[in-house]
């Protein structure tokens, strides 16, 4: 079965990161979590990138902030599909530096970009690549898009 | 077999989506490419959301510059993944709006977003999906990386 | 008589958009307000872009943060004139994302933009354009803006 | 019968702001253009502001680049609503100071602020403004619309 | 003898503007503090702006904030200097509206911008102006940067 | 009488500040023009600033580009109002690094910072200061602005 | 032996600059820290700049923020290796202005510039460009790196 | 005798990077020239990284556009002085995501930046860096600054 990587640079990115935990966990999708700094663990980097295609995983989810590597580096490493969160971190400036520098990545090499501590949407974003082709996830999304739908509703109605 | 889905907000988007249908072609994946405009089209676009992921699309590809809601609004209405590629057309303030209207969508709606004028990376990134349920796919895109690799060491040796 | 639509895409905007219901309640301007989400209601939006115009209202007022598509959609459906408040939501990159997805429309589809937060300008800009055509709305707005002037001259002789 | 006045701060204005006199006599919408500069003639700023109310104007445009004060200006004399056009002229940074000057106006003061160089759009807005109160001008808006509809379906069918 | 004008948009812009009035007492050179708001009270700009080299007035300092037009409207109406304050108000995004809307001036019409919050260099400047004619002031300009100086040499004692 | 230094970082700021030269010598007030450079010959900047209030100067305009310590530290070094004109570079971005270095300076050391290029206003200014405590210069400031008026009246009546 | 010299624009600075001053430390390196004002204390600035290189200083830190022209003056004045830290003083502009006006330095005078409020970087690179040339301190880097990557692991391990 | 490793992401950034060649060039300091590319070859990265402080080089010159991860991956690799080139290409937006994802490095993995496009100043500190323990290359700097002095003084006799 299908199971997603998500790894940040630093503990200190986990408070953001854990939204992409707890969704994929809320879809009943597996996840393995690790730390791992482009920066400070290259040679882990290098292993993490060059293998997860193997090791059974279908997206990898990779967090980081300031200049943001992590993600780019992965993307560079692996064949699977890396999607990006830009971690507004203390050292970043207002969170311009997490997303360029995980945006803007040259031809060949993708990174699906999410919103600034938008770990949330990345992990909704890989169940979405696991359910375009897994109609159970597929079914899972779709149900998760009708309940937003109805707390709008609901709130609606509260306001009136 | 699997599709995607290639829709830009105008005609004058298509010099720089052609890279994503270009690049799909090269990999042998299926695509269907068509103009939906957000603001002018709005019934289309809702069709065009609601129904994709019956119609045999695996992932969305959607080009827009300025206020770009074309992704997010097929995002909205779509349970498929949805790449988007912010355009820089002749009506945005150098690629910023493009970028902001795309990336920084609200939780519960992803779009998998990619660098400015991107589209050549969103049709990598679209095949990387497809890739990580399908084996052929993915080799294709190994070899890809493997050529991107001989370019850079030949232009190397051409320095030396 | 006319009839002001006030929606936001959540109801965590209400404590901004409250300030446009103020001041158009003290205009005696009547308002009607909801909650619409472009991205998690699109029906929704869609049902009440198309028939604001139909169902007696003269101006919609629609507030949102982030890759804000509210204020844009309903400009893209209605033929009424939209007037957008850029919302700092907490998601938002201190407002320039509110701003420019909703201030950079393409041609043929106007939003009237106000300052950021400023859903009390928005309120007064509803009540000019009900004055461009209602002479009583307009002796309101003049009245107003005498008012404001009293008060700088007023707290001008405090600090003398 | 409504007449929309537009104005700008320079000449060199015109070939932006030509636009939307273009798209209101499309509309068959009465327009005044006339040259008032904030900071060169700021009398004739005043005389214009003070009785644009009373010499049969509905609604103003008003463009100007870089520190743009004319919109602000004559918002601040009219107790009509005023259309901002930001216009990107040479000494503007990348048309920001255009917009942030004349899009961040205090409370009480509101400017209708459309995209940048965005000045067809302007001529959209004050017809829907006047078609807010005039059901013949809100069905040329509405046959507008469905114009723009119309053209982009033909250009999806020319893409095919 | 020389005096300087000092105005503000708001009461709001005291407790930055009192940096301006502080250091000119220090200077022992005389101010006449008012509150004059270009978009409330367009009047009282006016009469202001066209009587102040007439009413002794021999530089003026004007302070706002957000769409900040006060500097640059009295520019426009009075040959005197004047210098403009980039006030970071509630209302302005991180001070770039404030800025650019007072820096931006087009030619023929300067505002002599300080940094945001500036109001004590503003004072300086008005003092530096003066004593480019008086050479008692200049005087004092002079033992004031001393004074500067020697503080500097103090603390980087305290330092060691 | 009063005289005017003008100063630029680099021969290649000419054709900017040429603009202060030109205006300057229409209203027949006295300039001295000379390249100090404040990274390339710092003694001859040390120079320059320390002597100019007593070699006849009243006003120092300084021109730079990119990293902008030319104005600032002229400021830093002399009693005398100094005018800083940021000039948008071939190193610069955008103009952003020329106004910032320029316009930020802290408490204690104005600069009068005018718009990017804005070297005419510079001259302007510079005459607008010497006109404070000379009522010759200041009635050819009067005419100056009153000429400003008539070129837009002209203009106005052209587009009629 | 090796010195490296730290100075900063004000005692205000001393807080982020201690990072540069404890890792120095830490790797035995000697350092003297002075506080040095481009604005206020030019000749101090002079002096030192001017005299670094004889006076045993192999590198210089310069911190400074808002317009901050010391790490730039310094360069300047010496021939030395000159890195500049960014430094987020209160009025600075969310550090813009402290980054733009070290980092863009015209042809022909570098500084090394380092993140904003990078401190303990400057002093790691002042550590490199020492061990550049001396084998122990080249050591006692790749020691601090092995250090970097144990708390990784240690943290990855934590983590799960 | 020292080296300089000077590396490039595509044989696109070298009508830049030639700058720094040249300089050093001559400086009579030695050079070797490669294209290294973050995300194409990132073995060679490796390689690269992990041994170049036992290939004989003293510093290493890193140029890279957009999303810009090889400096600071080789910083992360490497225990020499890493200079970072921002280089404004064509897939940058205006230059600052190849700044800040150069500039803003974690605590602990410095890059020296230089200025955008600043491969000339790069080449300049990396002889800087040289000179710190080698008083012949520092002669050579000193002389280099007298040249730029000089150059600066004749385009001063020139304007006269």
């Amino acid at each position: 079965m299908s199971k997603i990587g998500i790894i940040m640079g630093s503990k200190s990115d986990l408070p953001v990161m854990q939204d992409a935990i707890d969704i994929l966990k809320q879809f009943n999708i597996e996840v393995e979590v690790d730390i791992v700094s482009a920066h400070r663990t290259p040679e882990k980097l290098f292993d993490y990138g060059k293998n997860a295609h193997t090791r059974g995983f279908s997206v990898i989810i990779a967090g980081a902030g300031g200049a943001a590597h992590l993600p780019g580096m992965i993307a560079s490493l692996s064949p699977l599909p890396v999607i990006g969160v830009p971690v507004k971190s203390t050292n970043s400036i207002d969170g311009w530096d997490s997303i360029l520098s995980i945006l803007q990545m040259p031809g060949g090499v993708p990174v699906a970009t999410v919103a600034l501590n938008g770990a949330k949407n990345a992990g909704i974003l890989a169940a979405q690549i696991i359910g375009s082709s897994d109609a159970q996830v597929q079914k899972t999304i779709i149900a998760y898009k009708e309940d937003l739908k109805a707390q709008v509703i609901a709130s609606s109605q509260d306001l009136k």
